[in-house]
């Protein structure tokens, strides 16, 4: 057995009792434990905030940088021992393992880069400013530099290596020091990322630290100038919203929630042209990668009423390629869900759309008996202006549900049911389809992608999420916006405007 | 008596009953009631949502300048008609009325011309974008589009004419329709603001609306694509960000508060000097201006302890110049608190600040018997660093306080003790001390203002809001941001990454 431990204050540190059992998903079996309790978190944001953020603030961005090259090489280093815990404590099969992992080092890597063309400096500031008054000697910069306080990051079971990384990549460079807390259930990867970080001498000085359990009392430590950054369920999202430390002292708060995510079959695209291949090949990806446990997997299919049978059959050719099983096997393509709590909630889930008159078009198989396995299920419901729970209830694993439209306007509506998503998909070679489907959905959604011919074999899967583009979404996605290359910074910004007079201002901000 | 109005729909509409009295601070007689009992706020919601909002996003952003054109236009020909009111319901003095409309009506004027600027677009599109993968094929745009929602503003007591108006430009320049709700107490000039702008037919088609008295269930109907943005006290900022709306449905919250804005007075300016007569001036305009009603009013005047006594006296022989009393009487500089409340809040503030141990320094005189008048005051707290109430509590009056530090390291440590604040000004010539603030507080403030001897004629005063600069400061101040140009549009817009074929993207965006 495992015991996994938090670092705290540059140190490795156990809890008492035996706290929390992980298991392997596959088998069932416990593979490690973890406890945070007694564990000292209030000494752990002083720490961040006297010697991390001070620490952090005095490197440039480049120094910040090459800290999260060393960082992603350092994952990297230990790549297979990762892909391997990923498999014992979360099910991945290897591929699903590698988008973790080499999402983990090559988001890094990526903020890595974007620290060296940064530079030298240890804040930004943008543009050249502007003259304020009829003076021009009396000037307005504004500036953005590092919150002093403490990054708190809550992410979600099914990344425990990229959704650290990217958080901590961002929070970094910013300047802003680091307390990341994985979901406990899959924190095997993340303890295991700690381990390597710290075999590198990257820990030290209180820039990141790890809370390896329960959450304890983390969050009432909160002050007005830390920032909280969650991935996860919209009911934690809301908890954290009601905090008090959030309400009363305007911690900045971050949510990356549930969405329906939904892709669009334009009615000019033709079965078994290239668009359509493109649209069944990142459908059948988005409802079986990592067993469907993507917050931007594909929900809602979106196809024209005449069209539905079609990509029924198309789809369920390409899923039936995709074998259910234990994820160490040659052939399998699809592991277990994470837990026995996932397990629970996407049969749940399925059983309430089934209930709100979704028909099971098709059906894979999975094995019996220990695992938390769940056949790959393809649903349809034939009039989905009628089914909420359709629009409403995100089931975290390999399900989705085809709906018909009868007009573009009405797909454009029904995606909006979603009441706000990370990402749609767009699938049409005409540019006034592809003009509609943008401008109807683009202040729904985070993300956008269009899938079109000429592209069919160059661009990424929706549910790919790149550390240049904003991932995050409005309304029920929970309004957030991380990455987005520099973007990305600003939450870990304060804005500040400097007005006086040019010359001094220049002097006294180095400007020149 | 006057009789307000709600414009809702399109229409002024009147509610039940007599509502609410406004007075005339200055002679405590009623001059105007107001009720929104009855009134069909989701109904308001429901126009501005399938009128307003398509009507605006339709505009291309030069039509939307020129409506904020036209809307400045409209206020300044009644400019005389506001001060009147204003004088009438918030018992400002005719400087202090211009200070609000005038305000109103160059931050207009301002976002019509950033308007012109953007020109033909509906949305923005942000830089040329760029490849995402291997093929110069896929690429990436990030663009801004309106969120199809409703604005609510809902706005303070003490800027009834430019609170209105400076979010009003930028939601409406963004391309989102407004609901603003002014503070009761001093509505009767935003009132008048929309008689104007109705009698110049600027209120057609849901872009605007007034909801002008009790707020209802106003808030109840706030929906995912919505935004709302406060300006007020913490504790009902606090309460809107518990709202159900806020906390299940993503509603994006801007929110103003609490600030206690400092002035520093660096170790190396002397009595008398130029950037010394600036100091002064500025420390007396922040507290007389408005009777001290500005959330960007300087509370804190932190003066190197070796010049606690020349500060005293040179800021007591310039207050001594600012005459309290009826603001239509030649001569008179401060008028009184706009309300009752407002005068029992200062009294129970200033008493607080005394209990805490702070002494009178210098008090002037007002007029007694009817009217919300009260003394400017000028107080000194000898140890600041143990005067907690000095740094917590905002007395919204012509009161502030002087407190001496001994190094600029100290300064610094109690200008942070505000916890976050809206503006702080400092006051030198010497590159490391004007160095050595900005980086000690810019991470808590919204806006620093440096005065030095070649600005001292032609700087602004630290109070002064421009459009161009950024408005809002992180945690008691509320972690909001307003104006700064286009920056403040961003709190309007949904940024969305669009992926997919470069040229093909570029037909549907008509980006060529």
């Amino acid at each position: 057995m495992i015991r996994l431990k938090s670092f705290l204050q540059d140190q490795f540190r156990d809890g008492e009792g035996e706290g929390a059992t992980l298991v392997d998903p596959t088998t069932e079996e416990p593979v490690a434990t973890t406890s945070t309790k007694g564990l000292d978190l209030a000494g752990a944001f002083a720490h961040a905030r006297t010697v991390g953020g001070p620490r952090l603030r005095a490197m440039s961005f480049a120094e910040r940088g090459a800290l999260l090259e060393a960082m992603s090489k350092a994952l990297y280093e230990v790549r297979d021992s990762l892909l391997e815990a990923s498999t014992l404590n979360a099910g991945t099969t290897r591929s699903d393992g590698k988008f973790d992992i080499d999402g983990a080092t090559g988001t890094l890597a990526y903020y890595a880069n974007l620290g060296k063309q940064l530079g030298d400096r240890t804040y930004l500031v943008e543009g050249e400013g502007e003259q304020l008054t009829r003076s021009a000697r009396f000037w307005g910069h504004h500036i953005k530099v590092p919150r002093e306080g403490v990054a708190v990051h809550v992410n979600a079971f099914n990344f425990p290596a990229w959704g650290f990384a990217e958080k901590a990549a961002v929070a970094l460079l910013a300047g802003v020091p680091v307390i990341t807390k994985p979901a406990t259930a899959t924190a095997l990867t993340t303890f295991r990322c700690f381990e390597a970080l710290a075999q590198a001498g990257l820990l030290e000085g209180g820039v990141l630290q790890l809370v390896c359990g329960g959450a304890g009392d983390l969050l009432s430590h909160l002050g007005p100038q830390d920032v909280l950054a969650f991935t996860g369920s919209g009911e934690t999202g809301a908890y954290f919203r009601r905090l008090d430390a959030v309400v009363e002292r305007s911690v900045r708060l971050n949510i990356e929630a549930d969405s329906l995510n939904a892709a669009v079959l334009g009615p000019d695209v033709e079965v078994g042209d290239d668009t359509w291949a493109m649209f069944v090949r990142d459908a059948a990806k988005e409802i079986t990668q990592k067993t469907g446990q993507k917050c931007t997997a594909t929900r809602r299919i979106l196809v024209p009423r005449s069209k539905v049978e079609a990509v029924v059959a198309a789809l369920s050719d390409e899923l039936a390629r995709y074998e259910v099983g234990d994820p160490r096997k040659e052939g399998v393509r699809v592991g277990p869900l994470a837990s026995k709590q996932q397990l629970d909630a996407v049969r749940e889930g399925i059983a309430a759309l089934v209930e709100a008159g979704c028909r099971v078009a098709w059906r894979g198989s999975a094995p019996e008996g220990k695992g938390y396995f769940v056949p790959i299920t393809l649903l349809v419901h034939d009039v989905p202006g009628e089914a909420a729970v359709v629009h409403e209830r995100e089931v975290f694993g390999p399900v989705s549900t085809v709906l018909p439209y009868d007009s573009l306007d009405e797909a454009v509506e029904l995606v909006r049911r979603g009441e706000g998503g990370l990402v749609a998909s767009v699938y049409s070679d005409d540019r006034d389809v592809l003009g509609t489907l943008l401008r109807g959905l683009a202040s729904w959604s985070g993300r956008i992608l269009a899938g079109s011919r000429k592209v069919a074999d160059q661009a990424i899967a929706p549910g790919m999420v790149l550390p240049s583009c904003v991932h995050g979404g409005p309304g029920r996605a929970g309004g957030g916006e991380e990455l987005g290359g520099l973007r990305g910074l600003d939450f870990y910004f304060q804005r500040t405007a400097v007005q006086g007079d040019r010359a001094l201002l220049d002097r006294a901000l180095s400007l020149r």
